[in-house]
């Protein structure tokens, strides 16, 4: 009801509520230069998962998991959009897992951009962007997982394959098929450069995908 | 998917995810006892408002609002429940706002009650009650907010009318209509004896209700 | 010495050091309002209980029930002073509990009354004010707690008592017998009715009696 | 009422109040080694000095200055007590401070070693010390403040005189004349070797005549 | 003097202290499991850099940036360590920069591995490992910073050239020249696939470098 | 490479790693004083001691005595700067010890004298100090620690020496002999009134000794 922009996506059992705020002007250190400004927060609900995590509020520090994630979706998302054009504006990107099953960054990131695309529309209809929207929000941005499970490649993994893969690879591209940010890691051990060309390629073909589908969201 | 009792309850607009999380066991200071423990945690999705609030976690610490409501709930379930018959199990009540419009507490007090119900019945399930289910849970227990609008009583107050109320009143009953709890405020002002009686039996009214709509939800 | 108004109140063996400390201005979101700024806080020294508890500063965090009463303290103080007739002046209470037997909040906040008038006397005599003294306070407030213990009502519940209380009851009044604040909970258990309307005029009375210790120390 | 020994000192206008908790047992790591435990808190009231601090608590976290006096209390009060003769007890000093006028630290430590004899007393009464009362606190300690105003030695600096003065000294001492701790400052330059020996004699001699007054005390 | 493995690494202006810290045992929750625990943690002095930087102690919170990092290093390292042959042995590899120009965090792993390697050595003279030190230390680990600036692949890249690229990757690699992690960004933009093949053939290259040169410092 | 003045001093085998931090202006309360502003921060890494100690950032505070030393350096090298010769400018001393055997407080203030002088120089050559460099900097300051160990008087105690000395002080002298700061503390027990004099003397001398130093490495 209250946010500019607001999607709940589903990858899965996995469910993200991704919400956009706009608030006008930009933080201090930034005014007067013409520029806007995004970031992006993630957490998690306490029982989003099979046994309950504690609240990082009741801890009273923010994780290094929950640093790191906040992070890659506030890099990818900041490389669809135009600050200039969006004007002295601030967006914070909300995006809060509910139920967990797998993919919560990459859905984070799929949901997110469809909540901004709301939001830039939002700042248009209120005359308040510098730049047009297409201007604005020059590209569109998706992520998927991708990962090998027993010499196999596998697409978006749920909690369960992401446990026992042998390489996991977040994979963040542009509705053209560019790479946005690609972070491949050997779980269980080491990859091959060939493995890594069947990841890369795998996680392109997803991304692709997602693209036509957040389309079709943000025509609906 | 995951916990072991959840609901998402709506009041009006007010929409909060209550869920139930059973842990064998109970804190340390308390094995050997042959009680259960209960405990609940409540918060606000950063854009559940009209403008977007600051995450606790991020700021460091929780507020003295988001004590106190925590605790609120915890003390209402705690009067419903018969911790020696619950065995030493522990029982952690999420209520996370995911849109707020006034009256978060009391839903969140309401729908918390049904996810503990659906928590017994799995303790039960699994055979790890100490007592009887009926024991277990020997009362129902719902909430419900009350106030005076320019003179006139109104039940379960929206942001809007929360904001403009002269006295404010959170009331806390069981399904045989006894008071666990009652909370009232002058926010504006003051209020008589007079006032004090039309807003218990109001709410008190408004808990008897709820209660009947729980028990269709537990049953349904 | 220092403080522009203090009190050291003793309700039976318990004893809260309450000071106001004026300040000119106010916070920086409320300047050119022409409004006032009241708020309090309640702490206990760690040995002011049976057994010490540690600081909170030293645990780095302020715990629930320290922020409920600060909370409750400050609302009520609020209830009795015209922020406008104040002016741009703000004024922070101080409740530092020296030595606890039950009823601190309560004695808090009739002490405070106390230590509040003489703030604005102290700043009338500065000639800081925007309206007269009169206008500024109102109104006299005083809190008292009650309880029903095996079936009796109680007034002014020290330690022992509460901790056996069926039922316990915070209540604010004006000197005139209006309420600014009901809170009950039944600790034990629950409460009927004819059980409230009992608390809350063994209240009503109990403040009536405050009130007017609370002229003669004023006029003293 | 509560702790197993307090008192509340006055030198000049400061008003500090020291108790001493004891507790059976010590920490985990010190669990077998038959020494007991002594550790020192201090801390101020908010509207203990001219104007107004901020708690401690609530900025969580302790400033440099409270913590270095904490320390410097527990170092001057272990001097005086044999670990090995009180046994595996714990005994926590507390040193609020209710109103400062300069030379808060130095009232603590001299305090603090009452309250301290009332808790070695408390203990032997218990049966609970590992050696006898004389062995346990084999010492007296005492503490004042010297300096240097305009020129002019200075026993027991009131907070006036402490902001002016060069050279700012603390001494702490036995009941027999030795030192324990001395700790001089050039607050507003340096000082030469005459001035260091003037402030040192000055202070052990202010020491010894607080020595007397806690024997009194004690014996009183 | 003190550390069982420690090296100071440097990368052109870059400058990385590397530590091994071994402790017997690992944390509780591990106990039994027969295997061992390696962990990291990265930090910058505040004057690494060109202007200084608040100390996170200071600020009482560790950043993103540091968490993102410490998790990565910790990542890398495990790849190259058998916890099984390790035995119950705790491993902690601080790595603290002392001058910053680009590519820390590859010269922390890459400076990380010859204090393990050696902390290792140490283990197996003090006869603590559960395997052969060959099986502990099973592979080696070198990692390089990769960049494109202005459509030219850079290796190892300076604070100056990071500040400009388009696209920046880090590259992990094992002394075979299998990959353990690949991360790539686009910085000031996006990339194509061929840009990602090349950035990766790069870094591959530059490891096996570095792995030649490691060998060489645990040779002499 | 980075810091406008910046020393690796070496005590025995402790290692600091002083550097001085310039930014032009004051902390806002300080603004149009026309006085500028020195602080000091020390720091140890986790491994510059035997065992390995918990980073007080992952800790989430800062300790006390961490906090102790870094006010005792600020003070000491406050004392030999005048701050109206420097103007609006700020100079933040860090000093982290990347090895510890002893006296680590003591070096990092003969140190940190060595990196200010140099940031004096820094900004003298780049015309922002309100007057000469010499009257900026009128003083030279330099520390040592001194002990008593079985009977014995020693200069500059290692880290197995200060364990078990009876008496432990520090000594913080001007180039001209006169004194700054002088913190004595019977570790072991008390001290007489002639063991002081032999260990201020003895102090005394060290700082001579050292200021010599000093001016060579000025010099060099």
């Amino acid at each position: 009801m209250h946010p500019e922009g607001s999607v709940l996506i589903e990858f899965g059992a996995t469910r993200v509520l991704c919400t956009a705020s706009v608030t006008e002007g930009v933080p201090r250190w930034r005014k007067g230069s013409g520029l806007g400004w995004l970031t992006a927060e993630y957490a998690m609900l306490p029982r989003a998962t099979t046994t309950r995590s504690d609240r990082e509020s009741v801890k009273g520090k923010i994780g290094g998991r929950t640093h790191e994630i906040s992070r890659l979706i506030g890099r990818s998302l900041r490389a669809c959009i135009d600050l200039k054009a969006l004007g002295e504006n601030s967006i914070v990107l909300d995006c809060d897992v509910l139920q967990a099953d797998g993919g919560t960054r990459t859905a984070a990131i799929t949901g997110a951009y469809v909540a901004l695309h709301d939001a830039v529309a939002w700042l248009a209809a209120q005359r308040k962007l510098a730049g047009k929207p297409a201007e604005v929000l020059h590209r569109s941005v998706a992520a998927v997982s991708v990962g090998i499970i027993g010499g196999e490649p596998r697409l978006d993994l749920c909690y369960e394959e992401d446990v026992i893969a042998d390489v996991d690879m977040n994979v963040v591209c542009t509705g053209a098929g560019d790479f946005v940010e690609v972070q491949g890691t050997g779980e269980q051990g080491v990859f091959s450069r060939a493995e890594l060309d069947t990841l890369v390629d795998l996680g392109a073909l997803g991304c692709t995908e997602l693209a036509a589908l957040q389309q079709k969201a943000i025509a609906g």
